[in-house]
This record gives structure tokens, C-alpha cells and sequence, in this order.
């Protein structure tokens, strides 16, 4: 019970994290000597000290004989930083405990091992799926080599995007739309279509969310550390140009292309070439290019081909729908364009995660039918 | 402060006669002597007393000099029971608090008239809002001639109601279909159309309600309170025929035709003309219709087609939609057949009202833009 006390505390610390430690994971730490609370700390971004590190700074001579309770296995290989596990031992901890094992397959147990050796006692599986949660992303890169995805959409209660003249300017309230802000800054790369460039012209960064309560907690340390998603742009036919809004403002972006062409580009453009034998852009290839890149979120906000493509491949682990209370009637777009099912058993199942009202419009977080 | 108090004791009380004093409205009674509770009452049933007599029985000699709390206007005139406002003053009350005037515009006003007129003092508007909440349909009816209507429907997240060969079995689950009934059983008419019959041939009835915890607590002082909505068909090519399921199982039922026919039916239908000089059912003629039936909550369960008129005619006070976690994608049908609208400011808009999760499938209650 103390165990799961002191961890779900160093997990609350560790979501500190979430806006910045991509493409590292949120951890948190807290460190416990006879039952008083002696040092915390949460990793806060690539590069600096990792949780562990803080908490035993933090405790200094109170390590000694103490718990440390750490949301992450700790690391025992020389990274960015010198190993945790190092630390742990010089700063006298006596017994470590892990919600989860690193799902990384290179280092997964050697922290524990490495422990073990040196005398440390160690419990591992204390609030493990909730740890998973806070790291869905990285977790899902690291064992499948693929990026947590969320699609994003906006809809009628009867399921349509646009009316039949492509009016869907404004299905979904101000307040919907601004909550989409805060999906994206949550993400580390943002797909979308050249279609979507072409109709709407967006820039698809982040704006405006500062404002929000949570994230002035979460970025006050300092501001810089907000971080813009990487936009990666579908132009298999070369219809992006310079002159399109998205080029034009700064962030990295990513044009995925099957041949590149001779425009001179801004320096943050990156032309990606992905071609195969089909002469098509493989959305398999992509999300597993993402993943090298270590993106460990993929938000795709497209029109209904790109969307519906990503769904055909049943590789969407979350969808997020913000639906109006209006009625478009049967003239209006699609949300998706799927085939003719023959059999209700046949079709895209997922299951309802998170329902919240957004002014007008509700918010549906669906998750896939079989992902826990 | 202490009027609200027992207010919404007598709210409470007067719901305790949803499922069963339609077409009445539900009322309760509070009689409050010297800050003590001395009676109670409330309205179970067409015929049977009013809430205050139950209220005003109960409290005896204590009704002298007390205050009572009512939902609704007592009524001055001799209906199927003697006038509330004579037993009032003849127990002695010295303050009567009404939540609500009487909404029948031929007797709204002459209670409190009354009352004044034999020195009792009078508060109204205590609670307006709630005591009309409880009794929407026949507020709506007594004011407009239009009963309250809701329109139940049922669609995958992209609003598709069957895949294109008509497969609908089972979008929802069991849990969401079993809801239903509820809906249903607090409905006073349940309208649907012949192709609706002829396509699932349905029975149109509540079942299976009696072993809902709530349900039991209002029913337990007769089960045999509970009454079947009246079953409504449109069948303006007469194509439905005493063979169907909904035509053998008792329980009135109206077939609305143009033109009669010859067949024998069984006495619990009524055939019911409704012509005029374009040779279609008007709808609105139809809810007048029923209105004058003393009908207050009528419940539409139809296809796309009949769903989609009644709401261009913009009558519709509530949606009803549950909705299944899957996609059905383009081919699939849709949830309504509307006009093919060139403006986003001209589409039918609802709001939100109440979301719940049933099972598998979330359950929203929207509700007409502009209705309170």
C-alpha cells in the first residue's frame, strides 16, 4: 500500500513532463527514508538530468538507507547522462522501486540487473499500466517500431465534415477548436495532406495555449521548452510550393515526396523521398520513418482520403472526434471512405475512452477495440 | 430559503408519478407546520386524488394554520375529483406555495384566485422551472396543442444507421437496445411508419422494465399503473395487414391512413383518416391529433425517412441518439434524408443536454436549439 502511495506520487511528478521530454519518456521520482518524503524529482527534457538524479540531489545525505520509488527503470548505460543506476548506489539508496521495466529491447532489465549486483533491493510492477499511460508514445515506439497515432476529426452528430460545396467553416465552436491546440501540442508531429494545404492553407502549429492553467504549471521553469510538432506534409505530387503559409513559417517540416523537386526551400523544409515499387507513398513506411526519427506521437489531421487510409491500415490507436450538435444531412461529406461492407462484424471497431463537453461540441476519445 | 427547501421535497414526491399519471401532470404536496413536515402527497394517477388531498389527509388537524407546497396550481374547478382549493381551506391552510400556474389556459390563475379570495396567502414561481421540467409534454400541450416530441434514433460514430444492404442487427449493443424500453415506457405514443413494420415487424411495446430498481420503487403500489403507449403507424398506402406482429399484440394501436379499408381488425386498433387536398399525411395535422387523444410525450422510432420530415418540420424537442463505437464508412446509410444546404447557418442545430455511457455505446440527449 506505502509502495503504491509513493508511486502514484511519482507519477503525478513525472506527467510534469508531458509537454517536454519527448522523444524521451515522462519519469518521475521520489525518494523515501522512514517514511518521510526526502527528495523528488521528474525528468524535464532531452539532455538534462534525468528524475533520479534530481531526487537524490535533493535528498543528499537522507539517501542514505532510503526508497527510491522511480515511474522508469532506471538507466545503467552511459547516455546524454551518466547512469542513474551509478547514482542510486553512490547517494546509499537501499531498495529501488520500478513501476515498469525500459521497454527500450537494447537496455529492458539491465538497470535491474545492474542493481541487484550491487546490493539494492528491487520491486518492479508498482502502478505499471499507469506508468505505460503517461508514456504511450514511447512505449509503443520502442516495442513496435511504430508511433502512438491519433487521428483527429470534426464532425455533425450524423457524422459529416463539410457540406457538399466543402463549407465546413465553422462545423465545430471556438473552444473546440482551440482544445485542438492543446492535441497538437501534445504530439510530436503533426500529419496532413497536401489537399488539406491546398483547401485550407493552415500553418499547423501550436498557438495560443500559454494561456491555459495547466500548461503555465507545466512550462514555467521556462517557456522555451514548448516545443513545435514536426509537420510532415503527404505531397506525392509535388502540389507544395514555397509559397504555401505552412513553408513559409518556421518549425521543421517534412515534405514526403516519391520524387523531390528543383524549388529552392526554406532551410527548415525537409524534402523526405519515400518511394517503393507502387509508385505510392506507404503509410507504413512513413509512421516507421517517424519513428526513427524518434517521434513517439503522431497527431494526423487530415481530409477524409488520408484519414480513412490510415484507418484501412488499422494502425489509428486513438481517434479524437469533436462532434457539433448539428445535422448536415445525407448531401454532406463523409467522415470516412470505406468500403462496402457486407457484415456489421466486418467494420472499424474502437471503443469509447473519454467523453468531455467542449462548449457546444462534445470531445470523443475512442481508443482501438483491442488496445488496453 | 426554507420555501426551496420544501419545494423540491414536493418535486421530488411528484416524480414519483412519471411512469403513470399521464395524461395528468405529475404533482406533489408538502404541508409544513412550524418547520415540521406534517403531510404528503402526490398524483398517481388519472382519477385517483389529487396530491393535495393525499397530503392534506395525512396531516389531519396539523393542516391548521400550516403552509403547503405544491407543484402545480391547485385547481378551483370540479373535475373528475372536488376542487383542491376547498379541501385547502376547509383543512385550514394559512399559506399555500405554488411552483407553477395551471398551463391550461381556460383554468390557469383561477386557483390562486381562489385561495387569495379566501385569505390564504399565496407564493408563486418557488421551483417554476424544475416543476415544469417534470411535466414538459404537458406543459407543451396545454400551451401549444403539440405534445412534446422525441425523436430516438441509432447510428454508428460516422451516423450511419445500416450498412447499404440494409443490415442494421445489431449496431448497438444489448445494453443501449435494452434503454430503450425506458424511453419507451415514458412515452404516452410511440409513432412509426409502415416501412419501419414491414422491414423488422416489430411489437412496438415496453417489455422487460420491471426488474429496473426504479421502476420497482414506482410501481409498487400497482403494477398494473404501468400503461403501454399508445402504438401510432403511418400507413398511407395501407400496406399494413392484420397479420403483423404489432397488429395481433393487444394494446390500442392507430393505423393512420388516408383511406380506410375493408379488413377486419381487431378492436384494439383504430383506424384513424387523416386526408386533406394533397393526398399525404400532414404531420402536423397528426401530433394536433394526438394532442386532442390528451397525448403528452410522443416518441418517434422510424426509419431515416419519417425521422427526416419530422424534423424539417423543426417539431422536434428531443434527439435521442445512441451511438456504437464503429464505422460504417460511405456506403452506409444515413442518418437523415435532408435538402442539400448551400449555407452551415442553415442547418438544423441542436445542444447538448445530457451524455451517458450505456454499455458499449454513449447515449446523448440533444435537445431543440432555442427550447429552455
Amino acid at each position: 500500500m506505502k509502495d503504491i502511495f509513493y508511486m502514484k506520487k511519482a507519477i503525478k511528478l513525472a506527467k510534469k513532463g508531458s509537454l517536454t521530454t519527448s522523444p524521451n519518456p515522462n519519469v518521475g521520482c521520489i525518494i523515501v527514508n522512514n517514511n518521510i518524503i526526502v527528495g523528488s524529482g521528474w525528468h524535464k527534457k532531452t539532455g538534462m538530468k534525468h528524475a533520479e538524479i534530481y531526487a537524490l540531489k535533493t535528498s543528499g545525505e537522507k539517501a542514505k538507507g532510503a526508497t527510491a520509488y522511480i515511474t522508469l527503470e532506471p538507466c545503467s548505460h552511459f547516455g546524454k547522462t551518466p547512469p542513474c543506476c551509478v547514482a542510486l548506489t553512490k547517494y546509499g539508496i537501499s531498495r529501488v522501486v520500478i513501476a515498469t521495466l525500459d521497454p527500450n529491447p537494447k537496455v529492458s532489465g539491465n538497470g535491474v540487473k545492474w542493481l541487484k549486483k550491487h546490493g539494492i533491493l528491487v520491486t518492479i510492477g508498482t502502478l505499471s499500466k499507469e506508468s505505460i499511460k503517461i508514456n504511450k508514445g514511447f512505449f509503443q515506439r520502442m516495442t513496435t517500431g511504430i508511433p502512438w497515432i491519433k487521428l483527429k476529426l470534426a464532425s455533425s452528430i450524423d457524422g459529416r465534415t463539410a457540406l457538399n460545396n466543402g463549407k465546413s467553416k465553422w462545423i465545430t465552436s471556438d473552444k473546440a477548436r482551440h482544445d485542438v491546440q492543446h492535441v497538437r501540442e501534445k504530439s510530436d508531429a503533426i500529419i496532413s495532406s497536401s489537399e488539406t494545404i491546398l483547401f485550407d492553407n493552415p500553418l499547423l502549429t501550436v498557438r495560443n495555449t500559454n494561456n491555459n492553467d495547466n500548461n503555465q504549471k507545466l512550462l514555467k521553469h521556462s517557456k522555451t521548452f514548448l516545443k513545435q510538432p514536426i509537420r510532415v506534409i503527404i505531397d506525392s505530387k509535388n502540389r507544395i510550393t514555397p509559397s504555401h503559409k505552412c513553408i513559409k513559417q518556421p518549425g521543421l517540416l517534412f515534405l514526403i515526396r516519391i520524387h523531390s523537386d528543383n524549388n529552392i526551400w526554406p532551410s527548415h523544409i525537409k524534402q523526405i523521398i519515400l518511394n517503393n515499387k507502387s509508385k505510392k507513398i506507404d503509410l507504413i513506411d512513413l509512421v516507421k520513418m517517424l519513428a526513427k526519427y524518434q517521434i513517439n506521437n503522431i497527431l494526423i489531421e487530415a481530409g477524409p482520403s488520408l484519414s480513412s487510409s490510415f484507418l484501412k491500415l488499422n494502425i489509428i490507436n486513438e481517434l479524437i472526434i469533436y462532434i457539433a450538435p448539428k445535422i448536415l444531412g445525407n448531401y454532406a461529406k463523409p467522415l470516412f471512405f470505406l468500403e462496402n461492407y457486407s457484415n456489421l462484424s466486418d467494420v472499424p471497431q474502437f471503443k469509447f475512452e473519454k467523453i468531455t463537453q467542449i462548449g457546444k461540441d462534445l470531445k470523443l476519445i475512442l481508443t482501438k477495440h483491442n488496445s488496453s
